[in-house]
């Protein structure tokens, strides 16, 4: 049996919930910020991410108590935006399943953890 | 006499129109957009690089015509923002000096060529 | 039976299989290479995702007659890499279970299609 | 009198100069990197920014103590290149003008600060 059939939809499923989550990291990382415009700069992620494949919601939380921390600290009162700041759940759908993920910092790793939260038959 | 005196307002500010116009195309380089989407990322990128010190305006356009084209040719009907389809002007005052800089697509280099297009002593 | 512990090895394969290709493409995409800094780049990548998590191995293959002909086209006599030049496979072992996943531009989708190429036990 | 024919060759050197600073910073922030590649990052990044026009040299140093910290931090052992670790110089030539730049974090502004260092008629 080919090893290309055996792929399943689930897999498919956590392999495009994964690339949605390492491509609006390093694509939005950098982006100029401040406590005016975290709002706006989420729905656009939102909307960006949302437009790709399988996408079934987005939903991006930009930490505002770090946003005006470094607004302070900055000498020219923005930020970049950074994986500290950042808290993103992603549903794909492929076929009959659903995976949800998330982009959530971890202070004891230091790290924006990537986690799959839930995978499930899809209602529909 | 030391370099340091040298450098006038007029350098530093066609120093930091250069320094605005290199960073956001590629920022955003690469963000996904759709005909949908395109108004809002274009507000988004002027909020952004407007928080930059010494930006006094930026004007985004996105080519709509092009961003058309490649939804129609692309599966999934969305594009990548690209060079092709950036037209951005900006405009930095440092101090007493304005300087106008542009970004824009020339078809016969294919490059997206960053122009100074005028700089004057502001009128403030 | 919480959702947390259905989820598998080979689940978070896939998923960290999809974030290297995601995260890769939206940080590189936009350097500039020629036909002389090409292999460089491409050793760049590989070492530079090869830090992250689960990774067994890399391979980026940038389309050097694509790189030629843009050379040539272009004022400048350089390009920036483009998602139709890429051509990555990255596996990745997560405990028993190894993914194989790729990258490459696919013409007639006008597409850098991210696919799971095969999913199968670690052999080690 | 046009203004276009204002623009002197000090002006281009300069917008030249911050274009490349602006450019790099925002293309390889991001990048994963750690005390075993961060020679080899340095060097691509060196190369990548040279293809671009009117660039007479360009040097590149990652903070090593910053990157062994960091790593020492994340559970993974690797870090993304962020502003703080960066000490970046350009040089522009721009016909008979050379115009020298740095980015280079600075700690009291929290800032990686921009800056142009010296310009002066080219020797050649």
């Amino acid at each position: 049996m080919a090893d290309k059939e055996e792929i399943s939809n689930r897999d498919k499923a956590l392999f495009e919930a994964g690339i949605k989550l390492g491509a609006l990291y390093h694509q939005f990382i950098g982006t100029p910020v401040s406590t005016e415009t975290v709002e706006e700069l989420e729905k656009t992620i939102e909307r960006s991410v949302s437009l790709q494949p399988w996408i079934s919601s987005v939903e991006v939380k930009i930490d505002r108590e770090k946003v005006r921390k470094c607004e302070k600290k900055n000498k020219f009162e923005y930020c970049e935006l950074s994986g500290e700041m950042l808290d993103v759940k992603v549903v794909v759908r492929y076929e009959a399943v659903e995976a949800h993920a998330r982009v959530k910092y971890e202070a004891e790793m230091d790290y924006p953890f990537m986690r799959v939260e839930k995978v499930h038959a899809s209602k529909k």
